[in-house]
């Protein structure tokens, strides 16, 4: 029982700032038609997620890059979804299977050739699970959590937008690993749900007035992992709490996506930048590393010896020269390592 | 054969911006005798880093951090030396010993009870090494480079103050390790000795215009590497070119040192945490790490079915309302996961 028409949400116009109702239309058309190696798929849930918003734009600036090519105009702006099959013209799935869909979003119908979908139980119980813990939503939670956060039983963590698909399920995870776990979220609402629903151990409202002093008092032992999807005032309220090796899995930064945000524009470009290029940026002091350096020693040893490598040095001459030397650091005037050579 | 005063070079005041030699002070006092347990060194070299001037002003600011606190004031500034032991006091020491210590500078004779000393083979033809590329300089260059930087054969790294302590070491250590070495430095002789002493690929002088444009050329495939020694306009430079996965070490910030920077004081501050916390900053994309799916769908579909796992969704009736609950998304309207149902 298919039904005669395909009803589509199209992208009118690319939105300015916070999206509205009018930058998309509602079109019905004709139920496609699945071609030899084709399927018909019915879609039942639709994922709707903060990062669709970047490709509604039609550039993105500095940090473009190749996997979020802006959604073209008057097309439905496509995002995954749960979907039954209604016909099969491809040997690997039958009517009646459930499959996620990675993009054939915000219509009822849709063709698919079967290219990235993902079969589930075909009487799973709740399907849109499949869209959220139980998918890229729940996927993105727990491995940016477990494998960029890295947590350890008894540290903190704090997580922004608790209460959205992914936070709600750091969260959680966190938890369940033994973290200390903190939510900001928008709203007491939000944040009651946070902790009686989720279990999380604290949840501050980020309107509050002084949201850094409530958070110190909320995480007296620092921050060990701040998972982020916010940016903004949020993560200069978590910033100075972050305790030494912390790590910082950023995940969004939806305070800036509507190109509307509280922060320096620079460090918003700089942290989509990691995003979208999966850069990972790390503060290093060499104190802590020491356990190296016998290995240091050897490698570097064996270069140096086998002429491989060059000790570029200036060396002064008396400690009385050491102020002025000191000073032509920061002009320029050394090359390689600088000494002072007080006596032989 | 010990002279009987002790020179010292003091920090006179704390420096205001750039350090001028009046900044520093030279006293002369006697030479000081070891107790039970100690050691007298005499000062051989001195070693310089711009680090020092960091830890010349009396707080650090936002970027406050145990490990680098204020140097005090009428004191010599502490740093690395390579000493020779003068006399012994202390059973693991023996006079005529060579040492590398690690706060013992500017001054010509020191005491220690022997923390932090290393021992030197006695007849090093080049003790000052001990120092710059076989010391604290070098091992930052190898460990930032291999552990943080993880080079693989034929990937591009640029190092910037490519010319110094750290970076000429670091871009020697990528070339023996196979990759593309471009080095920015400060000016046409620097460049030329990068190139043709050190071995790097190519040198850009970053006060060339269009800086930004002679990279692109310089790195057609891209930047996978920057080991970040400069921040400010090098790194603005830098960024637009770095590739997906590319890994950035931040060792050093030394435009802006002095607190003058052209850089935003917001990124620098940032920058600067990262390494007085050792904070690992990781931008990710879920799609990248599909072949974890199977680990991720085993561990929360165990703690789902546990009931230790909340699935938390916002769900919404019917596709008419997909534009509205988009719009919703950021209103902070839904919690959870949003969830378009078309149909059951």
């Amino acid at each position: 029982m298919i039904r005669t028409l395909n009803r589509q949400v199209r992208l009118a116009r690319r939105p300015r700032g916070a999206p509205v109702p009018d930058d998309f239309r509602i079109v019905d058309g004709p139920v496609p038609v699945p071609n030899d190696g084709e399927l018909l798929l019915r879609n039942l849930y639709l994922s709707l997620d903060p990062y669709m918003r970047g490709r509604m734009n039609d550039s993105h600036g500095s940090y473009a890059s190749p996997y979020a090519l802006p959604f073209a105009l008057d097309a439905p702006p496509g995002g995954g979804t749960v979907a039954r099959v209604m016909r099969s013209r491809l040997d690997s799935f039958a009517e009646g299977d459930l499959v996620v869909t990675p993009d054939a979003g915000w219509q009822t119908f849709a063709i698919s050739d079967g290219t990235g979908l993902r079969r589930l139980p075909n009487d799973m119980a709740q399907p849109s699970q499949a869209l959220g813990v139980l998918g890229m939503t729940g996927f993105t939670a727990w491995w940016g959590l477990t494998a960029i956060g890295r947590p350890q039983a008894g540290e903190t963590l704090v997580v922004s937008a608790a209460a959205g698909a992914v936070g709600s399920v750091v969260g959680q995870i966190g938890r369940l690993l033994g973290c200390r776990v903190i939510g900001i979220a928008g709203g007491t609402d939000k944040c009651r749900q946070v902790v009686e629903e989720l279990g999380f151990d604290a949840c501050l409202d980020y309107r509050v007035p002084d949201l850094a002093g409530r958070l110190r008092e909320a995480a007296p032992d620092g921050i060990d992992i701040y998972f982020e999807n916010v940016g903004g005032a949020v993560r200069e309220a978590v910033w100075p709490l972050l305790n030494n090796d912390a790590r910082v899995p950023v995940c969004g930064l939806v305070s800036g996506y509507n190109g509307v945000t509280e922060e320096a524009g620079g460090i918003h470009a700089l942290l989509m930048s990691l995003i979208v290029k999966r850069i990972r940026l790390q503060g290093f002091m060499n104190a802590d590393h020491l356990d190296s350096f016998p290995d240091f020693e050897r490698q570097m040893r064996g270069w140096l010896d086998a002429g491989q490598l060059r000790a570029l040095e200036t060396i002064v001459d008396g400690l009385d020269q050491a102020a002025t030397a000191f000073v032509g650091l920061f002009e320029g005037h050394n090359t390689g390592k600088l000494v002072v050579r007080l006596s032989e």
